[in-house]
């Protein structure tokens, strides 16, 4: 069976909770996640693996120990494994994400802002 | 340093060869490439991995041998490790290409299409 195309746009419709990835792909052992971003995540790293966030629509920002980034649509960054960050955005952000299958949203942090891992749309 | 966001777009104004992808960032040991597509490529494979076609601008296609993905702005595809393939584009298209360092464009194929790797713009 050949599958088709994946719109991102119409996967973004399937859901509405914010920092909650939904897989939309996977190629060799990583996955691409579609999130929506609102308000403030957690301080985290992940110490086994860089992240890529790609944004789709609107603006975010990953607040950095040391700095900021500032992305808007059509902009991507990699966080560099074992550096913490914490994502943001002022208004509803939506992301692509790129990282090995397993990684955890909230990395080394918890909370109730952990995600069930491995959930697709 | 800190890195900066990456511009897709700011990049992509940077080169205008077609089937001539080039890196912008790496997460592990995988390379985000952008290519401009135009034309037909040539029928290729890539036997130890998949690869991902994420389309920015335009329209663009690809044949397999037992059927046609056809692909827009904001849609990607996954094309799995060993399938036969050849992207086309009846009009520029602008790609992200998402792969492990060091695949190269024509894959098990060659000819005058195959490109230099690991090319930064």
């Amino acid at each position: 069976m050949m599958p088709d195309a994946i719109n991102l746009r119409e996967k973004l419709a399937c859901f509405s909770e914010h920092w909650s990835p939904r897989v939309v792909a996977e190629m060799n052992d990583y996955q691409f996640k579609l999130a929506k971003f609102e308000g403030r995540f957690v301080w985290h790293s992940h110490d086994d693996t860089d992240e890529v966030f790609l944004v789709l629509a609107g603006r975010m920002g990953i607040e950095l120990r040391d700095g900021l980034v500032e992305l808007r649509a059509g902009e991507m960054y990699v966080v560099p494994r074992g550096v913490e960050h914490r994502p943001f955005a002022e208004e509803e952000c939506h992301v692509l994400l790129v990282e090995p299958r397993g990684v955890v949203n909230t990395g080394d942090a918890d909370g109730e802002l952990r995600a069930e891992n491995d959930v697709w749309v």
